[in-house]
């Protein structure tokens, strides 16, 4: 029984990108099998003891005690491959994984298809007035419309141009340099499981671009199930944890809210918000 | 004397392009003192006798000796940061390079400077018709203006969109998807020599893009200077030479110019190239 | 119909080495299915034409040109996770190679077992006296016999005092430091398959040492089954080919058997034994 | 005026241990220099404002910005080369960080050094009786002293009849089989400053063995001046903090020492040890 024969496992953002596993190890073919099990048997090796099938709870306590003490190797031992269909600007992104494989569609091979990135309404959000990013805050209808409709302009124009130079035989390495950074690529892209886990851990993170978070989030949705120690280990002491700096210790200890004067403060406006998700 | 202070090791291409040498290990500071000893220095470790400072004549042997069997660990113990201005195009092929370190420009925090690449009319080239990519072959005059024509209106009007809906307070992460391929970015590039001089051997290969080829070339003619050993050898063992295959070999051992019929349609092109440099 | 639930992949190495395929992806499941094919399959994705099936004429010359070019990355679409038993002194060369991740026994958490490296009386070879490496040249066999006794002599006095420290409950990881390279260690050990083919060209090399030789041997006889036209290509390609440096492009072009007074010594050592392959 | 060339940067562990900088990017050539200001100027990159000298104030709050929130990139931009001297049980755990470059003495080519580990009375420590590890506890003087005394008589025979053989002519890559993990090994070790980092807090950390902290302190002792706001952030944020769990703020929030029953028994004895330091 190979799981991945029977579901196809792919989640699909907006109208053109898409999340698609294609492959992973292992392969799920036994019952009962997870990436948790592959973990779990490559880390008993360092006690010479990895052909113990130990109970679920045994497994469970060993993916949570790898989490905590920063063991990741074991991790590296479940590789992920997935299809990825999404615009340039956030492959640009994307990409700054390094660890990961990557082969993508070229422009310089083939002409672009007739895939863009359009924002919804709703998806046309303020610069943040505050920090260096995009904010939540939404544009007026007037203007959102008004930006949709010029990006959808700047791609059906970019299109027909391109169309237009590669009849006249203008080589398409050329022809691409005028495609927008909304026109798709596809990607089939193969990480590890440990390197998975930190992409996600800085791209599932508030202070990633939304249109990236939602690859992401597919991403967690679609591997979850096939690793579900790991990803509770992952929710417990990775995205639902607070780090405390040894300034922000000593003022707890103290019991003032106030940090040491070493501090800046923007640190201060952080420590405000962890006291406040501690009840303190 | 530091030879970093005194000369401004840079290359411009063409209208914005820059690559500069900001910091190198080591960093010259003595007279001599070349990458090529720092490799030399790290080779001899494996014979204890990193400490000895042997002739030129015996250090040139070296490098060319773990050049030509694969050595390349000595070669990691050099490093090179640059700065790069390049249009993003050549960027998207350039991060393909996963050993390099970057920092990048980023149109989230900023906006696009009016920075972008045009191609000059000898350098709006045609699709190749034999293999996929872009020929050596140019286009018309009226056809490569029209190109440049079009390429300057989509730039421009561009940047004048982009500031349109800056001032509405458009997000810029948002507001950077209709930017085109052309618009140029800023880079951090730290790179191991070994790493590279692998970039170099792929970059400044015929098959790579002429406007990425020029970047690689920049940064060859900058590094030349210092590390004449190791790029001598380059020269002699990866850029100038062939790699003959064992039905090549076979081949040449039977005198007959005919590959064996294990062989496919564009090895036997590729072969009767290698001949022709061979003069057999 | 999955291959690696049917057939045990090992290959036993001397009395107590082992090389096991653990895991792969593709995993095999479906019927014809090959890491060619896998990786055909995301070399297509350049072309935007990875879903296409075709004939396995096509597959063997798509694989064929992306060796030959250089084309790495969709080879790094396939992982493969071995098991390996195998001595310190042997462990300590396999992982230099970094791109390969790993899971080891422990000494510090669990005693040495029974098991040592002892060479047969063929394997104690002699120094070479024109490299600075081992040799094919055998010992006598009073040398070679006087070595295998003092080998195991090593080893069982190093296990025996090991217990004997252990009961007097001296911390393990300060009592491992007096066993001999010789100790046996178990290993999970994962790679990509571009890196597998990296490391399989310099350890099947007749410069790396017998012993750890005999790793790649039985990694290489494991793995080609799995993927036959990669390995065809890699044997034409790699290991049975030539390489001609521009100096010796340059002798072969003037039809004469010197190379320029450029090279070095060993230079035209090298370059006579190549003469001799290709019958010039 | 080089800071290289007038401090000789080494420590000292041990009788035959080494800890050395041999060189580094930044090379501190200029005064006022750190590898401090060399992240910062990187950082500015995504700023575009990399060539602004701002006052060392807002530096220091630059990098403890990007320590907080994870941006690792720039510190990548910083390199540092070290040479070490060291037993081959540490190298064996120091070489686990792969993304560092080594060079490394070879027992194929020059015989073992007369250089050996040999622990002191109060390093020989008992095994921990509630985990896996070397504990703190010291062994008896009896036992302590007889353990040295076989070390000691490891090595020394070890060497004795390593020359034996060497003097039959036996392969040194054979040879040294039989020599002891206590023998001294020598590197040519390059890192950049992120994974150095990244390497320092795993290994500064108290499970790591004792043997290999100390090389970890002697790098973060060399390297402290040189870097003075990168480290005194990675003090507060990394090695003084503490991680709370998700499961660890809902039980501080509610305002109970005891954990929901979904952590492990491990995790509640962690999880009071916390609660210790926050004074709680």
């Amino acid at each position: 029984m190979d799981i991945l024969e029977n579901k196809p496992l792919e989640i699909r953002i907006g109208q053109h990108g898409l999340v698609k596993i294609i492959d992973c190890m292992p392969r799920l073919v036994n019952p009962g099998e997870t990436f948790d099990h592959a973990i779990c048997q490559a880390a008993r090796t360092s006690y010479g003891s990895n052909d113990v099938k130990p109970s679920e709870k045994v497994n469970r306590g060993l993916i949570r005690y790898l989490f905590r003490h920063e063991h990741g190797t074991p991790f590296e031992m479940v590789n992920i491959k997935f299809y990825l269909s999404l615009p340039i600007f956030i492959a640009r992104q994307i990409i700054r994984t390094r660890t990961a494989s990557v082969n993508e569609y070229s422009m310089r091979y083939k002409q672009p298809k007739d895939k863009f990135f359009v924002p919804e309404v709703n998806g046309v959000r303020l610069q943040s007035t505050d920090n260096k990013q995009g904010s939540q805050e939404k544009a007026s209808f007037e203007d959102a419309s008004a930006f949709i409709l010029y990006t959808e302009q700047v791609a059906s124009e970019a299109l027909k141009k391109n169309e237009e130079f590669e009849q006249k035989g203008i080589g398409r390495e050329i022809n691409r340099i005028n495609m927008p950074l909304s026109t798709f690529t596809e990607w089939y892209w193969e990480i590890d499981f440990r390197n998975l886990l930190h992409f996600l851990s800085l791209r599932l993170d508030s202070h990633t671009q939304k249109e990236t978070r939602e690859y992401a989030e597919a991403m967690y949705s679609l591997c979850k199930p096939l690793a579900p120690y790991s990803f509770e280990a992952f929710e417990d002491f990775e995205i639902g944890s607070i780090r405390l700096s040894k300034l922000e210790i000593e003022a707890i200890k103290s019991r003032i809210s106030l940090l040491s004067a070493k501090s800046t403060e923007r640190e201060r406006v952080e420590f405000a918000e962890k006291l406040k998700r501690l009840g303190l």
